[in-house]
Order: C-alpha cells, then structure tokens, then sequence
C-alpha cells in the first residue's frame, strides 16, 4: 500500500526552535545556581494586575461567548488605532487595523495577502526564524539582505537596490531588530521606503518591540507619507508589551484595501481573533499607559546592567544591543553556535538562542532575550561566562 | 510609480460571505415579527455558567499568561483524547492531539502539512465554503466530488474511485455535513477510508457536528483499523459543543508523525492557541457531560421542529436535514438563491446562506442552520416561508 505523503515545504522544515532548546535548560543541573532563561523573548515580570482583572471578567461575559468581527472588535481597534495615531503623530483609524492572534499570525497573513508560492519575499540575513520558516511552508521563495555587525546590522541602501532588482513583492523588516536587537532610524527607514514605492514593492515592518524604544523616540514618520497605504503594513504584538503571549493578540495596520484582503486570509485562518482578550486589552491601553512606561525603563535598566557585564567580559564581543536583544559574537570560532548554546545551558544554567536559527551566516552569534532577566540576574551572567569553556 | 500588488489567489476571493449575509438581516423592517437567524451556524442558547466561570478564572490568571505548548495544553490534549478514546471505542492519546485556533484553523493546518501549492485536493460539491477558500487561497487545486439529493447528500464509491484516479493528495468531507446536514454512514466511510489507503490518499474528516448526532450513535470505526495514522486525519470544534466560538479552540486527531508535521505549521502561523480557554475546556469536558447531551436532545427536537414546519410548505423541498442544518430546495426555479436569501431576509426576516455560497451548481437550494433557533421560533416559519415571494 503507497503510504500516504506529507507536505515537503513543511517535512523539510526542522522543528520549532523554541521547545527544543528549552530541552538543553531542562538538562542543566543547577550546579552554578538557578537557570538564566534567555531564550524566548517573554518579559521576566507578570502582567497588570488590572489586566488579570479585566481577562477574566471579559471571558467570563456570555457577550463574548459568540463569533466576532473577522477584523477583530471595534473597540480594540479604535484604541489601537487611536494610539498609533498617537504614537507616529498621523492620522491611523480604526479601519486601518485588523486584530490577528498574534504576531507570527499577523505576518503570515500580510504575507498571504501579497505573495503566493512562486513569489520572493525578502528577508534581512539574520532573520527573525518564523518569518523565514513562513516564507517556506508558503513556498515563497526568500531573499536575503545581508547585515553586517560593522554597520550595526542595519540595512545598507545599495543592499535594499541589490535585492529591489531581484524582482521581489516585499521587504520584511524587523526594528526594534530580533535578533539583533538594533533600531532602524527613520531616515533610513524613509529612504527604504521611498525604493519600495519606486519599485512597487510592499514594505512589511515587524514592530513587535516598538514598546521598548527609550521614551518619547517617534519610531518613524513613514505614516506622513502621503499615500503610505499604498505600500505599507506594520506589523505589532500585544504578547511582550502587555506580558500576554497566552492570550495570543496582534495587530496589522494598513490601508483599507489591505486590510479586506486580509480578512479574506483570516476568515480562513481562523475567523477571528479570540475575543475576550481583545476587549481586555482595549481597556488596558489607555489605562495601563504609566505600567508600560515603568517596563520601558525597566528593560532599558536590563540592557544597561547587561553592556556593564559585557565590558567585563572581552572575550565575548557584544555586537548589538537594543530594546530587547543582544546578539553576541561567543568566543570559540571553532565551534557552532548551536554547540556552545547547548553547553552553555547544560553546564552554566544559561538558555540562549544559537546565532545559526537566525541564518546560516550567524555560527559565530548568540542571541540573549535580556529581558526576560532582572538585573540581578543579568549581573550573575559575569560568573557564568566568565567561567564557561563549551 | 508602479503599485504594489496583491496576491492574485487572494484578491479573487469573494468577502467572507457571513458579513455579507448579515448584512441583509439589517435591512429587514420587522415587519413579520423578530429577525431569525438562521445563518451562521452558532447555538442559539448561551455556555453553561460553569463554562463562563472557568474561563474567567483561567484567563484570570497568571499561570496562563506566558507562551504554551504548541501543540496544546497537556490537559486538554489528555482530557479530548481521553472523550475521543471513549466515543470511538479506540485507543487514542495524547499525543495524537493537536489544539488549534478553531476548526478552520485546524483545517488550514492540516492541510499545509500534507499538500502544497499545486497539489489537489478533492472536497464535495457542495462544500463548506472556508475549506474551498482555504484551498484557492494557498494554491492548491480543487477536485470536486460530487453529491446528489436523489442520494441523501452521501457521496458514492465510484465517484470517489473516480477522484482518486485524479491524483489528489487528499479527500475532505465533513460529516454530520454542512451545508446539507447529512450524516456519512460508518460502512460508507469505511469504504471510503479502504479507497484512499489503497491510493496511499489522506482522508480528512471534519467532525465539527458530531456532538449533535442522536445519542450513544458511534460516528465510524475508522480509528479502530490498524495503522490508521498513516492516512487519516479527524478536525473538530469546541465552538458548537460548548458555545464558545468567540473563544476560538478546535482539536485535530493524527498520527503522532502528523502531530509533528502540524506543529511546525502551527508554530508559523500562531505559536499556540490561546491558554486559558484550553484550560476552561479541559474541565468542561468530563464536567458538562449532561449538559451536552440535553443540547444534543434539544437540537434534535428543533430538527423535529423544522421537519413538522416544512412538511406543511410543500413548495419548499427540504431535501437533506441532520445534526445542526437544513438543505432546503426553495421554490424560485429562475431565481438564484443569493437573491432568494437576499429577499427572504430583507422581506420576510429569515436570514440563511444562499445553496451557490456551497457550490456553483447549488441554486436552487438554502442553507437552514436551524440549530439556532428554538422550537417556538422554528415554527413561525409557516407563515415567513408559506407568504413569501422574492
Ligand atoms: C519579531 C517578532 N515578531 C513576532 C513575534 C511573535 O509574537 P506573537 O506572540 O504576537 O505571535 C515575535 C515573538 O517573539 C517576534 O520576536
Ligand atoms: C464544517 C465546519 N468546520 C469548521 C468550522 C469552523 O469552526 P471553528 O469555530 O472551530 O473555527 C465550521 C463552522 O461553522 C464548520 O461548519
């Protein structure tokens, strides 16, 4: 009997990255103290209390109870888009706005409504490793835009020419950057910009950790841009700034037509976004506005304590830092990233991110996820490393 | 300056069709009394107050805030496949479960693990329409299968061998059907399953409304045949069993290689499904055991309803009734039934999904989710339908 055959985009693809580097923590025998969980990017601290409050009264409710807006609850997106507005100073409403379940959804879906299999996507090398893992399951093929640790891994413009020529349908950027950790300033951005609509090409930007600019800093100001619909979708996560991952809330905001062709997307993928969160967190936006800030500062503090560590440890090169991230250059040349990421966690009790998940290029990288660690711990890092031969 | 483009497979679609259906019960005066809804399938009574209590306390929590499992929370993959083990009669597990977002995302998942852009994959005519959009939108051809009225909506074995013979990579059906409500006889089913293995074919089976089949009926034995994983596939919802669509949570049943396979879609395309409700439903499911089968009584009792009201419409030809719907044969013979359903819910306040939603070939029908109205409402029906012209 012929057996029946998988999918080989999917078959080929390796398993989730995150589960199985938490299976190295689990290996770790306390011996230098309790683990460092670097690895998934979740803030170390709970959620709101109010949060809590207001989760569990909106899924409580019967009025929640039924199938919702494909787009996601007029609420939520009336308070998202009125802090966009906010946020980038330009006119966002409502109906620029789909709420997706999550991040990942988000992208995948912004990617379906522009590509199909056949079609390229361009990605920067290293990449955020779901969105790379997206593009092929999809059969959308991938091209790189190469990073180098000398520019600060920020895209260089004859780089974004390069691979505009290449003929792709969008750009996915990443800032505040994963795994990176590096911000793109906006007349960078702008510049990018202006070479996608010369193109015709789609700019996607993953703006999951825009919370954790230092205060004040205006992101970008590509939403002045008369007729940014047009060629633009930001992309953001309610996961890290909200510390509700299991919730499971994004956002997309673009113009009207892009956001109809994803609904189509989403009323396939899944209908809707699940509703009680949605009304929970359109409360919390306006309301938990200090308790945000307070993290902001808090994480800014975490990547303070982290640069203090580093500089104690020259022999690992802290490349960039930024938001969230530090992606660091380790000091064993010979070996793979992924190796002195799993002896690292077995013998010092630190789980990290090999910098190879993020792109072949990255064997010399470690991503660190600071946040997820207060700065106490962040401060016991000098021991660990310090001491630590793979 | 070139625009940029969408992707054609999207752009093509349709809107989702129940806002557009939604929106011509709001045209509707109430002039013949309150609007009935008859449209998308939901359970016209409200979730258990146990239900609403769980899921408040769970999404209330901390313990569920952080990211998941992907492939579902321990509890609820051990608790549905313990309720599975029972209803089958079979041994299955944990580990052949897999949590997702919903039924259509389950759908969507299972799908892009075993076929991609340029395989087919066959589905009745008519079809539920998320499944056909799913397949447009990713590429994958369409092989149709299909049904007769004089046949009870059942698909025949040599039409089956005939789609085989075209080289799709799986066959979907949905039993308790939707649109037509029939319910797939186990003999049937088993033929169908012998076919496709011979054909080294998936056969998916979305089980959406098994819980509204008259009580103690086994739905098939297919998981009780030796090797079973290779080939099938079974998709279920807990949106109509436990009223709680807005919550989005829906299961698939597979081989653990299958499981895997799902899992690196899943991560893409949500990471996990949301937390909380995971855990509401895990203790739902032993816990309201009773109260699932009192809605399976009361929804066979509106069925009853719907038969006693239809057989006094003899212009209306009720030609397939089981499990949550209603394929009723309207009597406007040069009419399509998108004006037919357009009319009825701007005149008459009967809103319902025209049959062509289901399939090209489907005029001359309409969907009757009748689960969502009560007997009392059901019956009003003989002067709606018995008055109307379109
Ligand atoms: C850049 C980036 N995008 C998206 C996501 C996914 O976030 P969500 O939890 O909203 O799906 C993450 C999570 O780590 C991320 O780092
Ligand atoms: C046959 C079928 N499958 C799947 C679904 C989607 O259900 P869920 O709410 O679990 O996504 C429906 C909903 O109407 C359905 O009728």
């Amino acid at each position: 009997m012929p057996s029946a055959s998988f999918n080989p985009l999917v078959s080929r693809l390796s398993p989730p990255p995150v589960p199985s580097v938490f299976a190295w923590g689990r290996a770790y025998d306390g011996a230098s103290g309790p683990l460092i969980d670097l690895s998934q990017a979740v803030p170390g601290y709970p959620p709101h209390p109010d949060m809590l409050a207001w989760l569990g009264e909106a899924a409580a409710s019967r009025a929640y109870a039924g199938y919702g807006p494909i787009e996601g609850e007029d609420m939520l997106r009336g308070a998202y888009a009125a802090e966009m507005a906010e946020i980038y100073g330009a006119p966002v409403i409502a109906q620029n706005i789909h709420i997706t379940s999550g991040c990942n959804q988000a992208f995948m879906a912004a990617v379906m409504a522009i590509a199909g299999a056949g079609d390229r996507v361009a990605l920067t090398d290293p990449f955020y490793f779901n969105q790379e893992t997206t593009l092929a399951m999809l059969g959308i093929g991938r091209e790189l835009l190469p990073l180098d640790a000398a520019d600060g891994f920020v895209p260089r413009l004859d780089e974004v020419r390069a691979t505009l020529k290449k003929g792709v349908k969008a750009i996915a950027l990443v800032t505040p950057n994963n795994p990176t950790g590096a911000v793109y300033p906006d007349p960078l951005l702008k510049d990018i910009f202006e070479l996608c609509r010369e193109a015709g090409v789609w700019l996607i930007l993953d703006e999951t950790y825009r919370d954790f600019l230092p205060a004040g800093e205006r992101p970008h100001g590509l939403l002045s841009i008369a007729g940014w619909e047009e060629n633009l979708i930001l992309l953001y996560s309610f996961s890290k700034s909200f510390c509700i991952p299991g919730h499971r809330l994004g956002a997309v905001t673009a113009g009207e037509r892009t956001v109809a062709e994803i609904a189509k997307v989403m009323d396939n993928l899944q209908i809707c976004a699940p509703r009680a969160p949605q009304v929970a967190v359109a409360r919390a936006i306006p309301a938990l506005k200090q308790w945000r800030d307070a993290n902001r500062a808090e994480i800014l503090a975490r990547a303070n304590a982290l640069r203090a560590v580093m500089a104690g440890l020259p022999a690992w090169k802290m490349d960039s830092l930024g938001a969230y991230f530090a992606f660091i250059r380790h000091p064993f040349d010979d070996r793979k990233s992924a190796e002195v990421a799993e002896m690292l966690a077995r013998k010092a009790g630190v789980v990290c991110i090999p910098g190879a998940y993020f792109g072949e290029r990255q064997e010399a990288y470690l991503r660190f996820a600071f946040a997820n660690a207060d700065a106490g711990t962040i401060a016991t890092l000098a021991d660990r490393l310090g001491g630590f031969t793979p």
